[in-house]
């Protein structure tokens, strides 16, 4: 044993730095899911699903709960506020459930103008009474300035599963097909053009949009044969398909040139090195369906405004499960992996 | 006409201040209920109670919202983790309903000790485990250095409203005997000691705990003999007594030498200038209950740990409906009116 043999060491190990939270915690990647596993079991929940099923006597109540933060608070397509009540809308919906209610709670900074707080009110108000659910109760809390950024919103949703409904993270089986309801990137790019200044925002607008009519259209033609549905909000499409991957224990094969990457999505994409897989989206969603439903799921979809360019990009395999791989435009085959750390914070 | 007159003064009037939100806004008081009747009718939702029944079949959900940005986080008595499930669960069981479930929302600044996130989130679910009640969703994001002070909750918690009980602001009668369930002030008073270091929380500790035991108590005694039922958080009992008067359109008559304020609250009130009446708690109800049965639900309370020192304060009279009075140790009355402005921001 020499005095260099690094057994021989006592000196104490080096001070651990303190582990913090990252912007990257939030960005529903790789370190939201470790943080997500390292929390939900304090608490004895799954952090699978979006949303949670209560059993009530013989229905199912269906809830889901999301915090709003995005910035800016007003962008091309949208606001903070039907954005929170689309947000909550489509989690319940992608449960297979009709959104019913919405509770609504304000975080305020002190000093944000009272006109702004009854534009986004009256926001949330339109956005409620077109996806047909009521706001039934709510919460006002005001911060001192510089202890938050203007306004975060949470809203928290309620609605009833349909019937024959069975949509879930761990639904997806070998030979599923793999839907996707419209072109992706739209939100993302929108609030990161907005932030930068780039420019791109005079020409594409969020997504935005409620999803619970074109999943009650899916569901009609599909019962049960739908078995996963997920709106790939934070994370984009590739942090949705990894989540469901590893969830359900497939594997998902997509084929690139199937993919609906609108074209001022992939120049933005291009010019700020982002991945248009992983930029969030609001306004649509993806599906696992079993393959003898998926004409008539896809015809369904097509039949409703949100669903108009829906369209097959993959399929589900019993292969390398928990993996999302891409067969490429020039025929070679990647890996689709979750963004890790933060590609874009407070998109939603 | 003289060039004086000001009718004939043409120049544009003075440009209006913009309205912007202040920290009183927050508080519990008339600045927050003008908020609200403001926002609410935009929403289509009542302001009046703290929760939403929504009817589901022959049974009755009762759903409620909180956010939590209480500061300091950590204090004698609790935690903001603790706070948010006492705070939700209680806010449900005074609609008259057994909580059963919560959905959880984090808002975390970026740089928070990622320890802080696991010991609050260990809180919340003893405080749930305590109360019978699941987390059975949940949503975390996280917003950047300077955009949230450390870490916001949002809580919306589910019950089902027990059979008989109705409960509700507008149920006042006059001839009601006004109930409270315990000492007020130790929360308010803790907090406040904490933030400005004066040295009461040595002595004192916030109150927060749950009620719906004792609610359930009250009910089995008593039925729909229970008109009200209101935990006077923020705005403390005045601002509560206030809301409940106007909202069942009677008026309040108190004894002061009856309501139960601990030495230690007197004494941090006098020192600071504050009214007892106006520091928020987290740990007792204040009851409008029909005299015929207020002996029975006396009883039921102080057979409960949470209501071993219930008593009677005042009762409910048809004479200057919406306010609230105060025959003083002197023998003379006051009227005891909400808070206006701002004592005491973030206590909750």
């Amino acid at each position: 044993m020499t005095a260099l043999d690094p057994t021989s060491v006592t000196c104490p190990a080096p001070h651990a730095e303190t582990e913090r939270v990252l912007l990257g915690h939030g960005s529903g990647g790789r370190l939201m899911a470790e943080l997500l596993a390292d929390l939900a079991p304090r608490l004895g929940t799954s952090a699978a699903d979006d949303a949670a099923v209560l059993p009530f006597g013989s229905a199912e109540l269906v809830v889901s709960t999301d915090s709003f933060v995005v910035t800016p608070r007003f962008f091309p397509g949208g606001d903070i506020g039907s954005l929170a009540v689309h947000g909550t809308v489509n989690d319940v919906a992608m449960m297979g459930a009709r959104p019913m209610a919405i509770s609504l709670a304000y975080i305020v900074e002190e000093g944000l103008p009272i006109e702004e707080l009854r534009t986004v009110t009256d926001s949330v108000a339109t956005a409620a009474a077109d996806c047909g659910v009521a706001i039934v109760t709510g919460d006002t809390k005001v911060v001192n300035r510089g202890a938050a950024d203007g306004l975060y919103i949470t809203t928290t949703g309620f609605g009833l599963r349909m019937r024959g409904a069975r949509p879930e993270a761990k639904g997806g089986r070998p030979g599923d097909v793999v839907i996707v309801s419209g072109p992706i990137g739209l939100h993302g790019v929108t609030i990161l053009s907005c932030r930068e200044g780039l420019g791109f925002e005079t020409e594409i607008a969020s997504d935005t949009r409620p999803l619970h009519r074109l999943v009650t259209a899916m569901i009609t033609a599909g019962g049960d044969a739908v078995h996963t549905l997920r709106d790939p909000t934070r994370g984009g499409l590739a942090g949705a398909l990894n989540e469901l991957a590893a969830t359900a224990k497939v594997g998902v094969e997509l084929d690139e040139q199937s993919i609906p990457v609108p074209a001022q999505v992939a120049a933005a994409c291009e010019l700020l090195g982002l991945d248009p897989l992983h930029v969030a989206n609001e306004g649509c969603l993806v599906a696992f369906v079993a393959p003898g439903h998926a004409d008539a799921v896809l015809a369904a979809m097509r039949a409703c405004t949100e669903g108009a360019q829906a369209r097959v990009i993959g399929r589900v395999v019993a292969d390398h499960p928990g993996r999302v791989t891409m067969r490429t435009l020039v025929g070679a085959t990647r890996v689709v992996d979750m963004l890790v750390g933060e590609q874009l914070p407070r998109i939603c």
